[in-house]
């Protein structure tokens, strides 16, 4: 069996290249069937790894003399930065040298290059960004998160197909539950959109389809898939981020107010781990960027060698389960 | 001087009439300038009414023989029951019998029949539905809520401004900070409508605009307005409730798990109140809906006797501070 290779973008993110590279040589020895390229600035990562003993036959670092900044304007910075990390990621995925990226870098120019370099997937109208958001009973799957703004419903049918086959493939979750995110139950509520994609999901076989999911009703996880317009999803996404950080703040504010709270905080202490837990994406990974002819994900700025580890592993499942044959199979 | 006379639709929401009529009975002694009109079966109203020992001159029952229920079809149920209630409410605010009606009742119904029976104030396009979100300063301002769906950008600029009469003169915060909630701070961020609403503010001289506010940010209290299309308000407002209660819900869970942490949890007892606190509504009281030409206050469904002496309050300074003149100044 051939081994699967999968390129991270060394240089993307707040923490990089320190985190990205401790993240890749963490994952060397639980994945005896990946290989990794490492791609970025070579002298850089090279010093980087002599802080590491590992198998030197499992990393390959690919140079790239470019770095796309967080700040940066993305359809400026991919049509300036042809060596940067990013690009040079891609084009390893573009070139079937690797069989996904992963990147911490701007979003915004991950999802330009990546449809540019990576290319659409036959019959697919866009691409879009699927987030895994925790609900009480474990995760939903949000798609778009974030790549399309002023969607068509034939785009949220399609995020529908391609969030079902990752639930099932990847999340392992038989027959997913899809909902339509809305202000309400029935059909006739919301807006424009949501009812012309609530009608044409009725009329979509090979789906689980089961109608609108009222947004009091997300964190419940009453659905495995919820398809919205990126601007929404990510309003959403970002919304959740902020809100659950001003909880934890308020939380460890008060419970740090007196030396009883204190002496109860601590003897809390591992609910308290375990709670964060249950809201950290770490053990996830990131964001998959479905639709493409090649895998590419998105971990989240300030990730930590955790978070790239996860998505090592998220990117051999989707690998593994033939993924990008599934969404083809199921989008016609 | 004369009073201010408060309608309260008694038979509106999950916990009518009892939590309703306990509301208004707290609050008689500490509201002086206020008389209150009881609306809804008169029967049931007087028998619930006997519980209470109080100034029997201060509350009036007005009869209304039907009850709007939750689930009821709003433009139907505004329609068909003519003496619900709800419908009694409005018409005594439409008459300036009273100066605001709060009701806990079907929003749908109470959004249309407001608007039907109250009437815009002149020049506003559009009423919409405000509610104050818990932020880790205090709390913002979020318009339109629910009202309005696929809103246009004028209608937005008009939100903006009666949101700063609403912040200044109710929760008395000088010169309030407006944004528009986006899914980047960029003014090229976002979707046709919040481009061409930042635009439009831009160019508005009598308000604090601030430019484009990032859903991540918005917990964090960085402005003191938030102006949004109501299905993405409403969407934002639901999905707070509910990932609210399924973390403390999870936090619950955890901490009853073991001995040792359900110590600490005892331990911790006074400060989970505060955290719970801080997140509570009941002291706002409800969602004022702006652009009418009168006050109608929505609280939540399960509103309790605290949510309604909190909803109270707040239509007593609304109308003390002549909110409906400010909104007609502010507009021109």
């Amino acid at each position: 069996m051939s081994k699967c290779i999968i390129a991270i973008d060394a240089m993307g993110g707040d923490n990089a290249p320190k985190e990205i590279i401790k993240g890749v040589v963490l994952a060397i020895p639980n994945n005896d069937n990946i290989d990794f390229m490492l791609v970025g600035k070579e002298d850089v990562i090279n010093k980087e790894l002599e802080d590491y003993v590992y198998d030197k036959s499992r990393i390959q670092v690919i140079n790239a003399s470019e770095v796309i900044e967080t700040h940066e304007q993305p359809t400026i910075a991919i049509k300036k930065k042809k060596d940067s990390s990013m690009l040079v990621g891609l084009k390893l995925v573009k070139e079937e040298k690797a069989v996904a990226l992963i990147s911490a870098g701007n979003t915004g120019a991950l999802l330009t290059g990546a449809t540019l370099q990576v290319g659409r997937i036959k019959g697919i109208e866009r691409p879009a960004l699927g987030t895994l958001l925790p609900t009480k009973k474990g995760f939903t799957f949000l798609i778009d998160s974030g790549a399309n703004i002023d969607s068509k419903a034939s785009y949220l049918v399609q995020f529908a197909k391609m969030g079902s086959v990752y639930m099932e493939s990847v999340m392992n979750i038989p027959n997913p539950k899809v909902g339509v995110l809305n202000i309400g139950a029935e059909k006739e509520k919301g807006n424009a959109l949501s009812k012309e994609t609530h009608e044409l999901l009725l009329a979509e076989k090979n789906i689980n389809f089961v109608g609108n999911v009222e947004a009091r009703d997300v964190s419940e996880g009453v659905v495995d898939i919820i398809v919205c317009d990126g601007f929404v999803g990510n309003i959403v996404l970002k919304y959740t981020e902020g809100f659950a950080k001003a909880m934890f703040g308020i939380i460890k504010d008060e419970l740090t107010s007196t030396t009883i709270s204190k002496v109860g905080a601590l003897l809390s202490q591992k609910s308290f781990k375990n709670i964060k837990k249950r809201f950290d994406y770490s053990e996830i990974g990131g964001a998959p960027f479905l639709g493409l002819k090649g895998l590419v994900i998105k971990t989240h700025g300030s990730a930590t060698a955790e978070d790239i580890k996860g998505a090592i592993n998220q990117a051999y499942i989707f690998n593994s389960n033939k993924m990008i044959e599934k969404i083809e199979a199921k989008i016609f």
